[in-house]
């Protein structure tokens, strides 16, 4: 037998309808909001993510699905969204387009080759907004506030949002130096890669997993120490317009993004539900002010976020919100016979063609065996047609949670059904 | 400049609300069908094309994304659904829930690496169904009414139904034998493909477009005139379900899908649109009663089709039915000023809270700039707050297919809005 390969899933009927409706209230968001949608490829040319994702990252260096095609070129599946966004608004030049920041948002799967552990898929379905070409500060509240909007519509209240500065490109250097000062006396205290980070990025230290614990790290020279001016400005506007909309958050100087062009704002959403888990990141993003001129494009800054759809469906469960399924059938339509049957088949289109949900049995069976099937498929009216009924062309109607049942003429069993639709609601 | 890679494209917001609502109206027709979506992976173990498309096929032999993961298990980006559909039903046991069929549907990407032409996708979406677990051929009866529906409902009027019967294997091989003998004598006019085809399955000579022409084509034997009596039944039964459905169809001898599992019915939906192009073909599918089997699982007959979403759209466009765009905003906010634009950002929350679409100014624009704005997103509404109307705790409200414009209290605006766009429906 050939399985679903690993780290992979098969979300199946029981489960595909939650994913609908958190896709609903996503959608739905972000036409409040004004972002539009846009559909990059699954694959990209491996370049965009070394450059939009950058060489010195786990994703690139270990996590990538990199092969090549049948005319040599090398692909990647995307590890993310943003890159390809970003791509797409250069290749397109969105930059010249009159209003600005242009307000995209992206849904699908994205693919990293991780170690398997609970909750985390080699594919995965990540959701994520980019608004891009605009340094206003209330675009970072604005880009927030949607994935607020989003988690709190979906149903969940255990909640914490968690907000950093990076500052600008002065700021970083400055801090930059202030690390490398902190930690290289000692840095062969410190694993191999953060070795290699003291270099090229020693921002990333800071969120060395086996190293969290060292006494330098509790000391070490705090980003937010410094912010430029400029840059302090820039953060105080954004908290400003989160406390205008009543957006709660927290300060977490810890808080760092590794790559070059993120600059200013970042955050985190986590789940604060109990019994969540040990990873409780929900979301995160920040802004992004270099990344399209890496991508070959003007000058644009930009901010966004990405959320993962499996951690906002565990985060539900943790909190026991139950999302309801919409998609039980109104109707059920029991055929006893041949020619009972070929009338059902007509009545069955007939209700689906009034935008009716209406079931049938094809498996010719006896009438308590498909009474049962109506039960298990839930639905709110049972029909049954059987040859009498055929010969008086009429039909039972049994509405299911009162047992009621009435003999209704064929042609009128859509209005019918219609109206008592209408009036149980 | 790293670019979209070659056959696939970015759908951006001027096309991506097209797809959303063809995308809705697939999901609201399976709902009311009752077909539940299942979500399977992108990628698969090779080896459920080679076995569930069949290794004779130009899929599996030129067209396949392929690589190997960094566990070097041999994967296959999967270039249809039906496949991946029957591994769940499989994998899952789903042939043991009491209600069958199993009424599934999937959409979503699929990849094939095609040579480039007009229309032609490398990535491509599919939406498809499965109705899996019943012999009955009123099944066949309603997965060809929910084709036909779909195109209806998205307002598709110039359709052709095509319809044919391979029947069981004992039919296909009297067939088959026939065709042997038929071409046998003078296979040597024909390609080298056909050649082998010969042996290995000679239905799938008659596909071959570089001998169409050939004179033994028009007077190969036909599938039909080899239907044994049980499948001749079969046959009439789907087509007399199809009359009662009042769904009008083709009979065309020469439709043969060419692999081992395939039986029964066949049908294709063309586009009889003038000026549609050479390929005409919107959706096809059949029944696959030996498939499930082949992938491990029981004896289970099964039946479905799929459509490609690009193909969909390009007949929509040849028969210039517009599709609405639902996602322009109901109100823009004009600030003017520091002060206001703080209100402004809590007004286009609150809004957005209330369900209005909203959309406010982030370049700190005049006022003439910005009325450009709200007229370029077709914003129903303007509102204009300036310093004296924060002072007085009021906002400028402008309907814009009117000029009407009022002076609204800012505690009531969003209450006056929802009024107005109520009445105005």
């Amino acid at each position: 037998m050939i399985k679903v390969p690993r780290g992979t899933q098969d979300i199946l009927p029981e489960q595909s309808y939650k994913w609908q409706t958190v896709e609903t209230i996503i959608r739905d968001t972000c036409n409040v909001y004004q972002y539009k949608e846009i559909r990059t490829p699954i694959f990209e040319h491996t370049e965009l993510f070394t450059r939009g994702v950058g060489d010195t990252t786990d994703i690139v260096q270990k996590e990538m699905y990199t092969f090549e095609d049948r005319g040599n070129r090398s692909l990647t599946l995307r590890p993310e969204g943003t890159a390809s966004t970003v791509r797409a608004y250069v290749e397109h030049k969105l930059f010249g387009q009159p209003d600005q920041p242009v307000k995209l948002y992206y849904m699908g799967p994205m693919f990293r080759y991780e170690r398997q552990q609970a909750g985390r898929y080699r594919q995965f379905v990540q959701f994520g907004i980019e608004a891009i070409g605009s340094a206003d500060p209330a675009v970072d509240a604005e880009v927030i506030a949607l994935a607020m909007d989003v988690y709190k519509k979906a149903g969940l209240k255990d909640l914490k949002l968690v907000l950093n500065s990076l500052g600008d490109a002065a700021s970083r250097n400055a801090h930059k130096e202030a690390l490398v000062a902190h930690f290289a006396p000692r840095i062969n205290e410190f694993c191999g890669d953060c070795q290699q980070r003291l270099e090229k990025n020693p921002l990333r230290i800071l969120d060395c997993k086996r190293d969290r614990d060292h006494e330098l790290m509790a000391t070490a020279p705090k980003l937010t120490d410094y912010l430029n001016e400029e840059s302090a400005a820039y953060f105080d506007r954004v908290k400003a317009y989160l406390d205008a909309l009543e957006i709660p958050y927290e300060l977490d100087p810890n808080l760092v993004r590794g790559l070059d062009y993120y600059n200013h704002t970042a955050f985190e959403i986590m789940s604060t539900a109990s019994g969540f888990g040990a990873i409780t990141t929900l979301a995160g993003g920040g802004r992004y002010n270099g990344l399209v001129e890496e991508l070959g494009g003007p000058s644009s800054p930009g901010i966004g976020f990405a959320m993962s759809i499996e951690r906002l469906l565990l985060a539900l469960e943790a909190e026991k919100v139950e999302l309801e399924d919409t998609s039980a059938s109104d109707a059920y339509i029991i055929a006893l016979g041949d020619a009972p049957k070929m009338e059902a088949m007509r009545l069955v289109k007939q209700l689906r063609d009034a935008g009716v949900s209406a079931e049938m049995d094809y498996a010719d069976r006896k009438l308590k065996a498909q009474m049962k099937s109506a039960d298990r498929k839930k639905a709110a009216y049972v029909f049954i047609l059987g040859e009498d009924e055929l010969a008086s062309q009429t039909v039972q109607i049994k509405h299911m949670a009162t047992g009621e049942q009435q003999l209704v003429a064929i042609p009128e069993a859509v209005t019918y059904l219609q109206k008592h639709k209408e009036e149980s609601r």
